[in-house]
């Protein structure tokens, strides 16, 4: 049932080591999952997976858990070389990247994290699990957000990415049908009019939009929201981070 | 003033290299402080640098803020040498370990943050930033934690090292210091008697306590505090990273 791979110049092999780049997972149209917990929280939603490898060791320890799909056992040296973290796991599995995870801004309801032009893979993760923690419905990923698909935004996800609804779209389409449809959406940049976050209602149903890590929210966003908000500062920081700052509040507004 | 370093193999670049290193700290009793804001910080907390260093373009850039130390200027090869990030932006200081950060926890006021065990230094880093814009006294490192002078924890602080007091020492001094003064200490760990963090009061003084990435508080210490208490989770996330989980305690707590 496994097909054993020895070779570090296999065809296979290269198209693995090549899922850390757009082009890679472009080419294949798949996508990289690293170590157990996220294979397996892939596994449990479902998810298209087009393989799985692994070395000899963790194929065996978790085979009883494989869905029907081809199984490549790879050396430890091979293993090695695909992923990007440094010390990999020594398990992977490829994922059909989904072909339309079209949701209709207007149908869309509960509470929602839009995200605009955020950039630090680590942050984008931490704020999909959080989103997931705090009980949102979904997180859209704005035009100029790093893609979902990097394997550090993966990981960082820690499974989350299975459990709500991710989406990529256009911030001026979706901060526009919530507002059309009076569900409140609240950006989180100083402005002249900002309120403090403590100050406003908590949403049953809405949006909360946070920015780039060091410009913000982009200003024509920023005047399409219902309102914008600050978290007060009471120490010496400038700023907190972003992923911090989205924790704060969604923790506080979808209570 | 300046003195110009152009090789490579200089006894001093060797120290410098040497400085992400826990050994090579230890040698020259210094650490490391790399890009200008967190250097302008240290310069603006009259933190007792030993040099400053960069190259020609930072240097003349910034020179007019140097305080009073010797000045060394790098080529460009060698500034990309020193320190961990990948793109360095080239200017960099050194400064005394302080010998003596003691702060005795029968006199201290105010609300503190401790924490047991952390591991991931971007996550320290962010706390300490987090803890002193929630406007709190101080940041308790207990045995185990991760050094405070890795570059990477010192990077995420952005410069709140300098703004609140950060010292290392054993939370079970700590806590007991705390609870015998009737001072509340919250650990953050779920324990049959936890409470929501939204139902106890504020803190004008005390502690909270945050625990390892994997494995939460110590469970002697758990047994120590006033009260554990937990962040409700709505979702199908299984936790909270460690630095959004305090973000969120100490800015309802705090406030």
């Amino acid at each position: 049932m496994r097909e054993r791979i020895t070779s570090s110049q296999n065809k296979r092999v290269k198209q693995w080591r090549a899922l850390t780049t757009k082009k890679g997972r472009k080419a294949t149209q798949t996508y990289l999952l690293e170590g157990w917990h996220l294979v397996q929280e892939a596994i449990k939603a479902r998810l298209p997976l087009t393989a799985i490898m692994g070395t000899e060791e963790q194929l065996t320890a978790h085979e009883g858990a494989f869905p029907a799909v081809p199984i490549y056992e790879l050396t430890d040296s091979i293993a090695q070389t695909i992923g990007d973290t440094s010390t990999p796991q020594g398990i992977f599995a490829t994922a059909s990247m989904p072909n339309d995870d079209h949701v209709d801004p207007k149908q869309a309801s509960g509470i929602w994290l839009f995200l605009d032009q955020v950039q630090d893979p680590g942050n984008i993760g931490t704020m999909v699990r959080t989103a997931d923690a705090a009980g949102l419905t979904g997180v859209v990923l704005g035009r100029g957000s790093v893609s979902r698909f990097l394997p550090k935004v993966l990981r960082s996800m820690q499974g989350s990415q299975f459990h709500i609804q991710l989406v990529e779209g256009d911030l001026h389409d979706w901060i526009t049908a919530f507002t059309e449809r009076d569900l409140p959406v609240y950006g989180t940049n100083l402005d002249p009019q900002a309120k403090d976050y403590r100050d406003v209602p908590s949403l049953s149903q809405g949006a909360i939009v946070m920015g780039n890590e060091g410009n913000g929210m982009a200003p024509d966003l920023q005047r399409m929201t219902t309102q914008n908000l600050y978290i007060p500062i009471k120490g010496q920081a400038e700023s907190l981070n972003v992923a911090i700052a989205a924790g704060i509040v969604m923790f506080r507004l979808a209570e």
